[in-house]
């Protein structure tokens, strides 16, 4: 499965553009026009404490492979277990780690993954030969050296990137010390920002739920589902103070429902005493999610839905492995009667920001563009996890467009844990955007002044817009 | 997101055509051979009073924004509220709902209605400039002058517009008058033709299914349920005697099923009496399309169904502002098993003629297309609504093409309330079909000589075979 | 709907590759450097018989249009009744049948069908006209001159078409006697393997289940629960000693189900008395499609499933013309929860191999692609039935490989009755491969290097390992 040898890396400057001459050099103009422009950041899964400490990067394999589950499972899928993948601490071999994926390139030809690997090795690392069993040391010494370089700490790599803001995913107990801290330091420019995230606080299905629960009243000194009400706002509102603009929430069904205060309050009751069926239990969870709605209305947090995803599929991987390890599964998504209960207490409030991510591409065309395209509180995420990747956008932008243009979208959002791909996943986002542009200039629908607006405006204006930085 | 003042509009005379050189000159060879060719609509929305009455159309905003409902959702989206768009009658201001549109020009980029307006700014009021703030008022006062000819009233439009056959949607107990005073004057070449639309005859889910069966019995003096089906066929008599050549359904979920007659006379009795329950409803609407179904084997109305919409999702904008707002959205749709009665009774009954229209473009390969290329009485509808636009109907091309063919579809359908974007819509599909079928010239799957025949045939014996006229 | 009589038929030689000249003359030399490989067909329904009688093809109609169920549906659904299209034996008229194709060649003008029929007939037969009214006759007569030489017996053209494997579909009571003869016969060099397809001995809904049950049990002399298991085994071990090496499984949904050994004996008892409910037979079927991955762990046949099909849509069709008459169509498909249990069970098992099949297009991106990145076990089976044609293999691709890549799939398989056309359908494949891959080149994404690699393990290796050939 191994190219030879002598295969050669390299980016070609007018990757992801389109193949006909005129559209090229159309979008290879958009592109140009943006490809500079800050970054923006608004939800992703780093760690703060990566920019407190400020320190070296260890190894290439923990850095590039080890965390980054689009690699891990495609490796996994090949047959190299996980206990070769670095999750054994005792085991935790970086070279071997390397070389398991540099054997496997071609595996990832043609992937996401590996179209934004490509580009970190070439552009950070300024690696010239493709990843082999022959190249994977010295590869692998390659990197190494760049990263025992002070340019290659996290807050100097930060602003190489030109990361004006960057969000990340944040349990609602988290003091947000790491925040604070950075907030703090003039020195890094980048605007560091926590997300509200109380998936475990409000489903009772979360194996955390009861726990939680307790810690949050406990913390907050409520009792009782006012109180905990109560103790959510207030988490919310310690958020806001500390830099959130958006409050997260990932769900398998955005099923909402509006609840008399009563009925609320017995299910939650028997939720905390583990006694509620899964009817209830969903009703319970979904009216929670129309209680984050009605507190959005009121905070002015954006609100972020992820639906549709069945997370740790393989039980087996999830005992020895934990989560995050590859198995999370697209399952087919509802959103235009799910979401009803919400739209109808909320929908026509401008004080309410509803982005609807989805893995199911099916529901672009039929459910999110239609519902964006109508209510003044919704707007399309950015296509997501498996569908941000470069024939997925496309499709996205081409089922979205038609019925609800640019301007009712989010804009590019990176959502990543390996925080080195974010250069390279921003760049084919506005390689993308450009290409997409240059066909609608090159069929007359739209002219090249609009383009020009456009591509800005998906840089700056419209997520800034969209997550009210 | 406004372009500059000096932004022109204008159409490039290539739009839609492939980008590729080759292909671009097969495509527009195919496209001028049928760009002027008559238009058949034989679905659609007009109110038929407009050509008989012939008057001189109002306001710029009334005529092409106010009741377009694709334009008015998607600016309500972007935060102008429906007040202000001209559905409050006392605060109406055509000049300043012109302007809400023209200073959000570039929230309708790459959108369909944006394509159809910039078509018929351009060809019909000779606009050259792109709307934006500062060019509202000159642009309204440009088509507000037009607006005055002789020219531009209806009658005279419809020829213009080549307009051969035009099909309304009307309510089974209207007396179509109007039709008649329109067969009747030779002065108007355009056939107009009446549609049946019985759904609130039919679903006792619709709030006026009592008031409507009633009047219904009462027009034509039957009782019971054999009463009621007597009167349905007697007004779809009626109906064939002034020139309908189809009856339309919208339904949910196209879901059929035959009952003897003793069940659905029971149904049909507790539904007048407002005592059936969710599943009786679904039963009897159910077995009313198998009836619609029968009735059409009998008298030879072709069967249009358009399913997969939730009706008026936003209650409270319904209750204000009424229905065909814009908050009709798609849900997913399931034609094999809903179908499967109505088709195990009729399916192989050529004098059944049956088409599917879907906002659910998942169905389009999996479902729409293995149906119409079995069942002698199945075709695939247009691309509808949502799906009326370029990159959605080169979709809906490769979907059904490769398992149906050409010959198993409705040909174009425009289904619109906007009188003036008939011809922009009809172009734009004998465009893309002009594209469609150059890529399978220049990709060596069929010939240039069928593509001319198959282009020819798309926009004249595919619609008058599909709809018998 | 047909072209004139002077209408040529040609093929092109750049048929299906990209219409932009520079990624064309790429996916020209990907395509011209597997065109004349060896063709390895792991799953497909031809009679081994017909190999063992080596007999002449008898007429033109017979041999390609009766028995190629994509064909007959579409001139059944243009209104050729089956009675016309030698369904009924003692009307047969091979004459008569090819004209009612002839004439109506530009219903399939676009199709898959309509695409290998020119392939054959200019490739094998030689023709050079497009068939029509006028050329009917002509061209029947020239086939048939064909059909008599020598050159045109199954065996010859199984070499020429470098056959290099051949797998069948099987009764698992088959004796596979014409396997045997087969494979004792070294003068003819195509390895023909039988594939066991249990399906009617493992779904109680099956007609058949009970007398197929039966016969099982007294053929290899076991009783109750236990002994149906062995005998199942048994048989899977006589078709592996006669060179399976695959199962395969058709279902509605892929349910799977594990159960404890005394509840699936109770279903198992109940099905064989007629006596189960809709539940317990769908419990049943599941917990059986779980005991072949069971097995097929333990003995090694790759488990292929093809899922999602309503089979025999049209009861009255069914009842005078019997099965496979082209009115199966799919259905909405899911993978994700209804193969949970399995997965769970063997999923990371990698004696397990688990290839799927859909003709629900929206599980590729969904979840079959996110399943075969993970799980070593399963593979993205070929674009099956109303999927296997040109733009949808090019969705396919698109859907699958950003998130797979290349290598999670099983490679091209034909699937077919029609022997002839195995040729066209693998070349197909060819240039879409070829076609996909240029792309990614020309973009940026892959190597040319990496291209020239995959294209050939695409047609090789990728379906000898998948199929452990």
């Amino acid at each position: 499965m191994n190219g030879s040898v002598t295969d050669q890396l390299q980016l070609d400057p007018d990757r992801l553009l389109p193949a006909d001459g005129g559209a090229r050099d159309i979008a290879r103009s958009l592109y140009h026009a943006v490809a500079d422009a800050a970054i923006i950041s608004p939800h992703g899964h780093l760690d703060p404490a990566t920019f407190v400490a400020d320190g070296a990067f260890s190894d290439p394999a923990e850095l590039l492979i080890v965390h980054d589950h689009y690699i891990t499972r495609l490796l996994h899928a090949t047959g190299v277990p996980f206990e070769r993948l670095g999750r054994d601490p005792e085991a935790f071999n970086g070279r071997e780690i390397w070389r398991a994926f540099a054997e496997r390139w071609n595996v990832f030809a043609g992937t996401a993954p590996g179209y934004w690997i490509a580009h970190q090795l070439v552009e950070l690392f300024g690696i010239e030969v493709a990843p082999s069993a022959s190249t994977s040391d010295q590869i692998f010494d390659a990197i190494s050296a760049r990263l025992a370089q002070p340019e290659f700490r996290p807050r100097s790599l930060a602003q190489q990137f030109r990361l004006d803001a960057l969000a990340t995913t944040d349990d609602p107990l988290d003091d947000l010390a790491a925040h604070s801290v950075l907030a703090a330091d003039d020195s890094f420019p980048t605007r560091v920002l926590p997300t509200f995230r109380p998936d475990a606080y409000l489903d009772p299905a979360h194996p955390a739920f009861v726990r939680k629960v307790d810690r949050l009243l406990a913390a907050e000194g409520g009792t009782g589902f006012a109180g905990y009400l109560d103790a959510l706002q207030a988490r919310r509102e310690y958020f806001i103070r500390r830099g959130a603009v958006s409050a997260d929430h990932g769900v398998v069904q955005p099923y909402t429902v509006e609840l008399d205060e009563g009925t609320a309050a017995r299910l939650f009751d028997d939720a905390r005493r583990g006694k509620l069926d899964p009817a209830g239990t969903r009703e319970f969870a979904g009216h929670m999610l129309w209680q984050m709605a009605r507190m959005s209305v009121e905070d002015g947090l954006v609100m972020t839905v992820h639906a549709g995803v069945h997370r740790n599929h393989s039980t087996g991987t999830f005992e020895r492995f934990g989560p995050d390890t590859g198995h999370d599964i697209p399952v087919a998504t509802e959103f235009v009667r799910n979401l009803h209960p919400l739209l109808q207490s909320f929908g026509l409030d401008s004080r309410l920001q509803l982005i609807l991510f989805t893995v199911d591409e099916t529901t672009f065309s039929r459910e999110i563009a239609p519902l964006a395209g109508f209510y003044p509180s919704v707007l399309i995420g950015a296509p997501w996890w498996f569908l941000d990747a470069p024939d997925a956008v496309l499709r996205f932008r081409a089922a979205t467009t038609e019925t609800a243009g640019f301007y009712r979208g989010s804009g590019f959002i990176d959502d990543t844990r390996a925080f080195l791909s974010i250069p390279a996943r921003h760049d084919m986002s506005r390689r993308l955007d450009a290409n997409y542009l240059a066909g609608l200039v090159t069929s007359g629908r739209i002219t090249m002044q609009q383009a020009e607006t456009i591509i800005h405006d998906l840089v700056s204006s419209i997520p800034g817009k969209a997550f009210r930085l």
